[in-house]
């Protein structure tokens, strides 16, 4: 038995595939002086074909897990076009006149030895970057083909000294059980990838495996606890076979809790609706019982495209999604972009803290013809459907009443040219700017909805950008400003008896569903993965119960005792799934 | 008569002194494919020295005018770094063998070129922040001599193009009575520089002046209404010089209050201190009469230095400034780096928002040597005289613990050392994250004082990089969500009962005193610049009117509004300076 690190969960049993390393052969010739520039046209020519195809992974990877782990790959672009590690490079090349690979090769290892002196994980995790992307350039500079993983054997738990972001995104599931790496940790890329993959993954194994492991071996492994033995015996076996179907159990368990109802085990009523970002996740959002869409992102359709996308284009979409939800309302988003969001054809300025700058509504109140468009183009589909309208990002009243303004103008080029819209579309704001909290009671006045946007506002209120490596661990939604924030928005909305929803990272945290029945909050919108999840909570709660909890959290000072008590409240009013007749027993 | 834009306030009168353009003759020889590695090293030596003059001159201007202004130097080394420029010079070179400064000169043409075609403020600034940087590489490619100005002449009227920061920071007050450039706005590095220097400054004047100011042209200008004259007649030229000398009273007028105390009209004492970044600014801040320093930012002792400050030397500049302050209390803040402030010997991560990363106490309770070395400085520094400790950008009540636990280990270390210092110093913390404000009933229990960042908690309660051009127009300090942050924050303060104080740019800005007075605070702490102006307001305002005032302010539900309504009550309550005898009658 070995303890690693268990980085994401679940039981695997199998025979192990050891990935080989990556070797590569260098010229070791000097590059003639008169063909420097030969040699960084073919570094440039590298840099290119690597880009393109981080492109194309990131974008396969998004439709496959969604925009979050994605985004992965955007620090892999970054650096590509890091000026420091890209003029150390050419600096090779020119001064010391060798080869573009042997100057790429040299300079991983430069970069990679540096991070790894330093004993801190985010400069670690910065040297698995930047040896995937560079390993990624070497293989098109030498002309090296792609190290690919068997598919026509058994499924196999996939054994590796580390394990980049790339080699991951091309993995197939149906082969892969699960992974054991010997380097890496819970926050790794490669560890979130692996959690969003849905395969077990136990890491840092590093100096606790005596022989090696070798393909063929087989293995058991607990992505949970971090747990693998080599050669288990007989009652092993048994043990882990008998886990990982009590795992799948669960699994099938909670699939059929779609078409339940969410309701307390005390008849509190919730609606989860879904969040999706294009229409291929709507299908999901359906497929696991959610009652509409919550939040449709529709800055992906704005994306992976060389210009703006029509309003004939755009309608067709909307139309769609608003027909397949049905009687269930969609709540559309206008434009997100800005931020850690770009477009290619749409050039944003180079911004110091695009977190606090130039984005979403700030964009669209720029630029009214787009902002018209997309309008038009939600205004048309509100015919065929229960559609609401969402604008992002607000941070004042000004703000709303512009918005507003363009609104009614598109209302009356339509009426004027006779198609049929909704007249009465709902109008709503995210409300996740810290000001937006704050004059809350002003903009309920204003508007039908607010939706609460926990990830940005966390972000704002607690100053802490939560993609930031080096300060995640102060990201902390269970904060009591945050709270007390979250609870002033609930009373103006209600005073002025306005609906609210909440969507975000902390809708899809079933740990914080006390919170929401306290504050009288039902409209919960999530990615899909969590409908299920959040809906057995639901399920297995007393909302009674909950709401005391709930108020004690209200007095806390921290967010660690907070964190604590919903734990241990969700781990202690939660009956297991795989126990019984509980659950089928609600379904209506 | 001549109108053009009004940049920097300031009457002047002189003869006009026109900047010859820097002109450049390249060499038009191609470079022998041989010699193209040692191109790039002069390419790469001059972006060197290029780097060194600008931090030389960054520093130098920080000293003179301060840290704000003296980050326009940033942008410039970031050009610098700027991958782009930096392969479109490389890619000159490389693909067509032009000589570095020929590939440098076509570079900021070409881009140049690029930002002047889109009618955008910020993007023509950019233009200009190229052509400076681009400029004195090319000096230094060119071995050509800095163009200077004639210091042995009659004080003169400077006319040019346009100015580039560089080329402000190296002038003269004292031979410049004022600038007109043809290009250029308000917003301009040169405009904000000129105001920060004290100059006059006239800008936009292109296409509006028919024949060209040739050197030696008599002018007179008023960079207040943007008007400037040719050639002006009698009654002109008295005119301008009586309104010149309205004006040089005005400012010996306000000189004259250094001594008089800060209180209203109808007897409301208030307390004017000031902000400092340096021993330096503190003679500015005493000469101008400030009672004490409430903010003593000390990230300025660790900057331009090799290594951290000993603590040795940081409890000499503690002392002495605590002893020159004398009876008054000196508000030492703990190390502020992080967001846009950078030590060259102390490598942060790169980071996508800093001003959302790693700073400030986050960083210090993370390097407690470093935490514990000035904490020791500053309470050995406390025995000699009034000093408080604070700690900025609290975000939770833990910190608040943690630092308070790193206190007490450096205060038990002096005793067993028998050093003596001051065992009730009064700690505080600074109120800047929304997060600190919506718990500020729960940290007023931790604490000995307050004291509001408005720059920072503006930023985040709005969402809006003040540095950001882009939205910078979003930036409201007036906004109704920071009103009410900022009474939540006093309202927490009394009901604990212990002190609070505003620093940051709205204790400076003296519309802003009627919110003081209404809400009941009386600590302001300011620039040295601003102590005179808002003590002029509190001598001219009653105080009973002014919180009427600002209680409409709180019931309005736009920024605009209010900030109307202050700007005219600054305005109607004022008796202009130069009108009488008041402000002597007041003096104590």
């Amino acid at each position: 038995m070995i303890q690693g690190i268990g980085a994401a969960a679940g039981v695997a049993i199998g025979k192990a595939f050891v990935l080989p390393n990556w070797e590569w052969s260098l010229p070791d010739t000097q590059v003639n002086p008169v063909d420097l520039a030969k040699e960084f046209e073919r570094l440039y020519e590298g840099i290119r074909t690597s880009k393109d195809e981080i492109e194309f992974i990131k974008r396969e990877f998004r439709e496959v897990v969604g925009p979050e782990e994605s985004s992965i790959f955007d620090a892999h672009l970054a650096i590509l076009d890091d000026p420091v590690f890209m003029s150390e490079i050419r600096g090779i090349i020119e001064r010391q006149y060798k080869a573009a690979e042997v100057a790429v090769k040299e300079a991983i290892d430069h970069f990679v030895a540096m991070f790894d002196l330093l004993d801190d994980e985010y400069m670690k995790e910065r040297a698995v970057d930047i040896k995937d992307v560079g390993n990624r350039l070497l293989k098109h500079l030498l002309g090296a083909p792609e190290v690919t993983l068997p598919s026509d054997t058994q499924p196999y738990i996939l054994v590796a000294k580390e394990l980049s972001p790339s080699q991951l995104a091309h993995l197939n599931p149906t082969y892969v059980l699960g992974i054991v790496t010997m380097m890496g940790g819970k926050t790794s890329h490669s560890s979130i990838m692996a959690r969003a993959l849905g395969i077990p993954l136990v890491a840092g194994l590093e100096n606790k495996i005596l022989t090696p492991i070798q393909t063929g071996d087989l293995l058991v492994m607990d992505g949970e606890t971090g747990v693998i033995q080599l050669y288990p015996d007989e009652l092993t076996l048994k043990e882990y076979t008998s886990r990982r179907a009590k795992q799948q159990r669960k699994k099938e368990q909670l699939e059929l809790l779609a078409t339940v109802d969410a309701v307390t085990k005390d008849g509190v009523q919730l609606r989860l609706a879904g969040n999706i970002s294009s229409v291929k996740e709507l299908d999901m959002v359906l497929k696991y019982g959610a009652q509409g869409v919550g939040l449709f992102r529709t800055e992906f359709l704005y994306m992976d495209r060389s210009s703006f996308p029509t309003e004939e284009e755009q309608f067709e979409v909307y139309k769609l999604v608003a027909e397949k939800v049905g009687n269930e309302t969609v709540v559309i988003r206008t434009l997100d972009i800005g931020g850690d969001k770009h477009l290619d054809y749409f050039q944003l300025p180079e911004e110091q803290n695009p977190f606090l700058g130039y984005r979403a509504i700030r964009i669209s109140l720029d630029r009214k013809d787009m902002f018209k468009t997309q309008m038009t183009a939600i205004l048309r589909a509100s015919h065929y459907g229960n559609i609401k309208m969402m604008f992002p990002m607000i941070s004042s009243v000004e703000e709303v009443q512009v918005a507003k303004a363009v609104l009614n103008e598109v209302k009356e080029e339509l009426d004027q040219q006779g198609v049929p819209y909704n007249r009465n579309i709902p109008v709503g704001i995210m409300i996740e700017v810290p000001a937006a909290v704050m004059i809350a009671d002003l903009l309920a006045e204003e508007v039908d909805f607010f939706s609460i946007g926990t990830n940005d506002l966390v972000q704002y209120v607690l100053a802490v950008d939560r993609m930031n490596e080096q300060i995640a661990h102060m990201y902390h939604p269970y904060h009591p400003g945050v709270l007390r924030m979250i609870r002033m928005t609930v009373e103006a909305a209600r005073r002025v008896g306005i609906d609210i929803s909440v969507c975000g990272e902390m809708a899809a945290d079933e740990r914080s569903l006390p919170l929401w029945l306290e504050m009288g909050i039902s409209d919960l919108s999530m990615s899909p993965q969590a409908l299920l999840k959040v809906k057995h909570r639901a399920l297995n709660t007393l909302a009674s119960e909950a709401r005391e909890t709930a108020k004690s959290c209200f007095r806390h000072r921290t967010s660690t005792e907070t964190e604590e008590i919903l734990t241990a409240f969700a781990g202690r009013s939660g009956i297991p799934l795989g126990a019984g007749a509980e659950v089928k027993g609600k379904s209506s």
